[in-house]
């Protein structure tokens, strides 16, 4: 039988942790439902906490809806989005942004090992507004990127800077945030890089399905709930999308718990005999690996997937053990 | 502090079935994504057979999402949906069915206590394609409908020949198909009711939030997790959405809790002194309450709606106790 | 053969000014494309005075489509537009409102003959902003309305004002404004009554298809191009849509034709032995008529439309000669 | 002041046929509306007749959105359309194909030219249907191309014949498909080609703003005048769109003039010191210029575009005079 333990960080169960807040809010009865409950309330000063910022919280259930609906907010149909070519949202999400966004265009930027080029944004900011091509108005930034790096707080700066001086709205994508921050990232000067809208990833960071929508422009408030529900993404049972978050971050658990990723990632890294092609600076180890190796890795039942790039992706979650880890390696070693 | 047990379906816990499910699928460790994992098929074979209906069968997160993307699957943007004026795709999801149907038409037909008025299709369906209004290609059924009265198969199917012979969709919003199956609803006929995309609602049920999309027309299923990735609705951790109804379908629990449901509100529309507006066939009590009556039940503590027909609905569910309706019950006398 | 002149004012040809133009500016050789000739800044600026009034001008193909991109500018797929309910754009428009509008909603208010009955804005304009329906962020009048009558200038004062002191945005219809201008409402005013965007039908008026969009809040301008270019409505040889503006407008046909048409409508609601079914004031005749009658008059091969309060529809136009309407009454005579 | 003969073919007026014909259309007296006139069928006629093809066919005003629509027609929001990379659908339309088509993908292929690379097919029609990503429904081929070159009807069967087999879609771009004809592409070949959904240009062709959209898969008829109407391509006055097709096609002008352009265009090949960078094979020349020579150019007062490949375009039409064609040589001589 195929394992999943490397295929994604979302092939893990809820840790703990969450799975004990997701209980205990069960147990509290009866509440108001839509998130105005309060247990949503509770989750979302956890996550302003967390950020040391002030913001409005939502709690959903989908990534690809949470950035969808982010995108579509700073977004006009005939506008565009400034995105990495290979980030989540132009490769993975079978056109959600399109869709939430009613034909929004994304521009893709070139960059290594998924972290946006900066000096590509000075032409798409400096064309002059044309009929006949979809204007950018805002930038997604996803930290850490698909290829398991990490910005900086200083690099996400260098981008969003001449983003906010042409007066355009800035995303962060934190699918996996929690991994970003246990490398270094700094949680609490996000309110200072000029994001308008934050998506904390609950799923990859080891919760039972959510994901924290952050306004950090509070202004983007108006009307929200009503795109969440129109959008299908406002909870009745708020409770279940909040729960996991307190159960994670009001002790720490979700950086504890990234932090052992990160850790397994670069364990897994040592151990392999393959060349690596991206930085392990989170949670993935990317290798380079030709397609009989990586049939012969299958057929030794371990699933994982061939990326974009072209290389081949592990990831480690929260879940990832050790031991696993070193039974991978050998397999790796003996297959190569 | 406001007691919101009978302000709906959906302030209620989930039931100790659905929990002990869920906790069990999460401690299976690592398993596939996208609802490709054993959970998910274990669960949709539970909806087989409590249909007994071959059909393709996907869990999502959201009800509002599930009816809005199976209307876009019937209907193109220049269509229209027949339904019940009140249902909850013309009255309560912010035009979902607009959104993620891309402008497409709601024809409100009229009907008593929630039923369409079997008449009340002769004319729309009779009506000659114009360019110039959206012509119907689909019917939306709701049962228990939206004032708590359930439809027979009979009366269901007297809606839908007429719409299967133009050749149409038929859309069944089963958020309360439990409520309606305890009432005597066989869940056994809709196979046989020319019903295209069935939702079964999985949150008011007594679930943890999820909801099954039925594709009793399996043709329906080519692309359509992908159209479900695009709309935010394929969960990457499937067994969170599939596994509550492994819990309450494997037993009969979901048909158990429906029918405490039911008699709760029988119980409730017994003590209650307000005249009944509608028939208290499934677990909603409407009654007829003038607005100072109303307001004094809010000082009281008891959080409830006034509906579009003017009436106010109690709302019981699997977690409503008789200690509760009776408490209601006592509360009602003395305001009135 | 049919004869369709009462069927429509658009069944009737363009006016010879209105041809005259076209032909003379197709003689002007090559120009740039997409509204930046000097034919197109000429006809704008005929817009401009005629309004006396600053604003950006375009002019696209389509009045169903100026329509629904203005509703699009104005409200989000999440917001509603506040409507006559027998508005075009509520009923005539196949629901482009939405497809442009990705969704975006139609409150349907009452109020006699075609005007929004004023009263029947405060419950809209008051209820609370909720997360369930799609909240008003727009008003949409039509004058002359779809009935033939007409606003006057603090008719329309009387809606729009508690509209603005909302926030929202203002949309006129003015398809027939011509019209509405011959029977005494003042063009002028225009920029005094917080409409956001006007469009001005130039096709019934008795011009080629055309319509020009008026931008009175110019700021509705940034990027109002990129909008029309993917809405299909920029178009290249754009002194086709501009040129009949500046044959109708810069000598005052288009006042004199209206006046005209509407004189055509008061002759025939004279003649006809027909109960009249809304006030004559512009170019439309609303008589009652019962099926039999409508049945023998398109035998009698005149051509004429049932409307959805169930009058029927004599519509005078430029090119109404007095003969046609005085034959038009004989055969009514004799067929009731 | 500067010229625009060579900055497209739609900076041309319209040519005496076309005129001639509207102008007669127009002298018509009272017709029905939208496309339900003896004009419009006449067109439809003739349309038909150029194509020796059975087909239903409508006029629109606009190219980009004909496009969009036929993609739409094609394509759900969760599929994609395979197009050259540099097609107009791709690049020049603001994104009308997602924003008509709700979100759905452009999957941009290789190929010198304009023409789509025939090989490069394999891998997108051979890719598993994906969840993720959105799979293809479609090919869109532009004749002639954007680059000016024109693909034989052979060329064409060895792109659509593996689309067809996977039971796809074929949209056929035909905005200068005269000038296509006009190089020997041969139309009654159209037919057998697989194609579902052509647009013909009639503005860059020549006539006043029309576009013929030819379902040349008639099953796609049905509720398609509701499409149009619904998206703002529905003409109440038909006739517009259809005449300049009657005065074009009849007597076979669309033919000489396109002859004609593209006479001008080797004309101003053989003439140019440019080195050419596309092979000259209807009405455009491309050719390599730096940047300093196009601003002279532009100073001496010709106005051209530089594209998305690097070179300079000049574009013949029908209204292209000889005398113009050697006098910018003459220009181009002296400036480089």
């Amino acid at each position: 039988m195929a394992r999943y333990d490397f295929a994604s960080d979302n092939t893990a169960p809820a840790a703990p942790e969450a799975m004990a807040a997701l209980v205990a809010a069960n147990g509290e009865g009866f509440t108001s439902g839509y998130g105005s409950d309060q247990v949503t309330r509770r989750a979302a000063d956890a996550v302003r906490a967390l950020l040391d910022a002030d913001a409005e919280v939502r709690f959903v259930a989908s990534g690809t809806a949470a950035n969808a609906i982010s995108l579509a907010t700073l977004c006009r149909p005939f506008e565009a989005v400034l995105a990495h070519e290979h980030a989540h949202v132009c490769t993975d999400e079978t056109g959600a942004p399109g869709f939430f966004g009613h034909g929004l265009g994304l521009v893709r930027l070139p960059g290594a090992s998924g972290r946006i080029e900066a000096s590509s944004l000075a032409e798409p900011l400096a064309a002059p507004d044309q009929a006949h091509w979809q204007s950018p108005a805002a930038l997604s930034v996803t930290n850490a990127t698909e290829y398991g790096t990490v910005y900086t707080a200083d690099a996400i700066a260098a981008l969003t800077g001449p983003v906010k001086a042409k007066g355009y709205g800035v995303h962060l994508d934190g699918a996996r945030l929690a991994n970003a921050a246990a490398a270094g990232f700094d949680l609490k000067a996000i309110k200072r890089l000029g994001v308008d809208i934050l998506v904390i990833g609950g799923t990859k960071a080891g919760m039972s399905p959510t994901e924290a929508v952050v306004l950090l422009d509070k202004g983007l408030a108006r009307r929200f709930d009503a795109r969440l529900k129109q959008s299908g993404q406002l909870p009745s049972k708020g409770r279940f999308y909040a729960a996991p978050f307190i159960g994670m971050l009001e002790d720490g658990a979700i950086l504890r718990h990234a932090a052992h990723a990160n850790a397994m990632a670069k364990r897994l890294a040592a151990l392999s005999p393959l060349r690596v092609a991206h930085p392990v600076e989170a949670n993935a180890v990317f290798v380079e690996m030709d397609e009989p190796t990586l049939q012969r890795l299958h057929k030794a039942g371990w699933f994982v997937y061939r990326f974009l790039d072209g290389s081949v992706r592990f990831m480690c979650s929260w879940a990832t053990t050790a031991n696993a880890v070193d039974e991978l390696g050998e397999t790796l070693r003996k297959l190569v």
